[in-house]
């Protein structure tokens, strides 16, 4: 069921399908909008759970046609239930959404399989994005795959080792002087120019459907029902928005049956302009100078702030501002409870989800998801130096006894241990 | 059907399950047994098909009971079908199985969620590991999942970024004197004192199992059908040994057709026993000190090289060495034609796989399967300098059109590119 056309979002006017991303009328945000599903809600189903193990089983709920040249595997990610940071928090039924199990390690993954098929279909020969290091690294990857030369602008003076992750793909990588958001105004400018597709850009209406499908698989993956709560992080607003979409989506197909969904979304302090609203009761979201590690969410002018900030207030959710402390303590919080190591943006949604069960905003036995939508190695730094000191011994018994046996020897001898193993005389181990 | 039992590798002697190792008759590697499926392969394929979306969905054929405390979502990863680099090669029908979307992106998650189920199941109270950083990251963030006390060695002097990645988990770090042989040879002495689950030395032929799984994998991926090759990259040589057995098991239980599959093994030739031995035409695996970027395959006395170099020569395979030089190469070549960054020991697969390739020794039309076994951002170091700069511009749309622009614009105008967007006024795109 591909997009049957482009709505306006401000002023509801219709346009056909094509590369366009804003309204002729009144300069408003386009958005795919389909036929109904139509179809009995079993076969739907049953279409999807015999599908592909990606994010394209959701091709009849996508804008696009399923194109392989585009598909790295992303989508299909584990939705783990988090027992210990649950207990830690005060929450029953709380589950992971690890979203960096993806082919490039992040969310990105997604939108661009969707936007990447989207531009090919149009005939697009290059493709661009405007980018604070995850989604470039998925346009670059793609791009390969897909045998399109790609080319990825970003803020000048992010880590050399994201730059390279995409440098690596092949893509031709611009550093641009200023931040994100200049960075993308010059995008805006080059798509008016050049016949290029930027993904996050002119291709955005098909790109950001994408998102969605976080949307349907934590449905799907909790046996078809809805949580009672997410917690989304947001820089442009878009993927909360999405998520959104993809809940009603699935009520109205019939796939799941209704329920009220609380959407919750979290910005760092130091880039916060939708919470800032949300706290100030506006409706205008106020440009800001991005002063976070959370790089990957550091956009003071988002796209879709005011689209989210109705859907966070409408659903009677919350945004949620976390400082940077925060961040690095949730990041490390994360990995040692659950084993599941995030990038900044993760500790930016654990951070809001501990503000939020601290608060009694959350019933200790409502199902809620939080969504981990990037992996940690991308930005070590943040917590590089707040972690302890390795041990360091020469290759004896004695010394593993004198300086490593004492962390760790805290059970009682005899205990429950029963099963001490018998080892023969020395033998290979090896990895 | 979890094991009935344990045997030796060398004498047949049978032992009872427990957490033993080694052959008290002939000190020879212990290896899981099972009864026999029994059962309809139609029903046996359809309990696995209704299984979770993981390596768990292979209970049936695994030596341990499913443990949700050890359940991180390892396994199910993508089998890509690798069209570009096939067509670089001269391979129609190339696949890849990346095992870099796992929790902590390496195959190593799947050997440790069936180890350290096992490790729990026999009561151990502390989890422990020899390393060379992959088994490392992933022991510690399952022990972080199962909330038990981990404790890893490395020899001393890997990349510091690797040893943060197990202590963001909350492991204990222990840096070794000595290359990995030795660490290997202090953790067998310790599990001979201290009741500790060193998952590779005294849990070894549980975790071991865990292997099996990319052999199912592949098979069930493929339309339950086996591969004609696969080329697998061999530290201690286990992973090749474990993959050849899975084909086996699933022609035994009928659950694939029988089919001659050729088992490749993959080394770096600067640390190369088992290809030298092969070679050589001998059994002997002479232990060698490793020289060679490929730090994660870097064993100089395999301790399952025997019988990988058994299976090899058995099945038709061959051993193939890869210089550093190549390795390098074969991590760009798979990076930029299909989008793929694996670390150095994926580059070995690759390299190898060429070199099979190039000397015809794979039919154009063979199923062939490349197992990528981790990420390339956990040894980023090994292709940072070969990698070309980036362009620096100021962000302006000239700047962009004179030292961009010339770089990618290599398609005529007005042919094909038939969908040049119609932007209307600049409006935010947004990340």
């Amino acid at each position: 069921m591909p997009a049957i056309g482009l709505q306006c979002r401000k002023c509801g006017r219709q346009h056909d399908l094509g590369p366009f991303y804003v309204c002729a009328e009144c300069l408003g945000p386009l958005e795919a909008v389909y036929a109904d599903a139509g179809g009995n809600p079993e076969t739907l189903r049953a279409r999807i759970a015999g599908g592909p193990r990606t994010l394209w089983r959701y091709a009849d709920l996508l804008p696009v046609a399923y194109d392989p040249a585009v598909d790295l595997g992303a989508g299909l990610t584990p939705l783990v239930p988090a027992r210990n940071l649950g207990q830690a928090l005060g929450l029953r039924h709380l589950y992971l959404k690890n979203d960096s199990c993806n082919p490039t390690w992040s969310f990105k993954d997604r939108v661009v399989e969707v936007g990447m098929a989207a531009a090919r279909q149009f005939g697009f020969k290059v493709v661009a994005c405007a980018s604070t290091g995850n989604l470039a690294n998925a346009v670059a990857a793609h791009g390969a795959r897909a045998s399109m030369p790609t080319c990825v602008f970003l803020p000048r003076g992010l880590e050399r080792g994201k730059l390279l992750l995409s440098a690596v793909y092949g893509a031709t990588i611009v550093e641009v002087e200023g931040t994100y958001d200049q960075v993308n105004r010059l995008c805006v400018e080059i798509s008016e120019e050049h016949p290029w597709a930027f993904v996050n850009v002119n291709v955005r209406p098909y790109y950001s459907e994408g998102g969605k499908t976080l949307g349907y698989e934590v449905a799907e993956q909790l046996g078809w029902r809805l949580p009672d709560h997410v917690v989304v992080p947001m820089a442009s607003g878009s993927l909360l928005l999405k998520i959104a979409k993809a809940f009603g989506e699935l009520q109205r197909f019939g796939l799941v049956e209704d329920h009220a969904v609380r959407v919750h979304g979290a910005q760092a302090a130091g880039c916060a302009p939708i919470v800032t609203a949300f706290q100030e009761g506006t409706d205008v979201i106020r440009p800001v100078q991005p002063r976070t590690i959370a790089h990957s969410l550091a956009i003071g002018t988002p796209a879709d702030g005011r689209d989210a900030l109705e859907v966070i207030r409408s659903t009677g959710g919350r945004a949620e501002g976390v400082t940077d402390a925060e961040i690095v303590e949730s990041m490390r919080l994360l990995a040692a409870s659950e084993g599941i190591f995030t990038e900044t943006a993760g500790g930016v949604t654990i951070g809001a989800l501990r503000r939020l069960a601290a608060s009694g905003r959350i019933d200790e036995d409502a199902t809620v998801v939080a969504y981990i939508t990037g992996m940690g190695l991308k930005t070590q730094e943040a917590v590089e130096e707040t972690l302890p000191e390795t041990v360091q011994i020469p290759s004896s018994l004695r010394a593993f006894e004198a300086h490593v046996l004492p962390r760790l020897d805290r059970f009682p001898a005899g205990t429950g241990n029963a099963a001490r193993p018998v080892g023969a005389e020395p033998a290979r181990g090896g990895g």
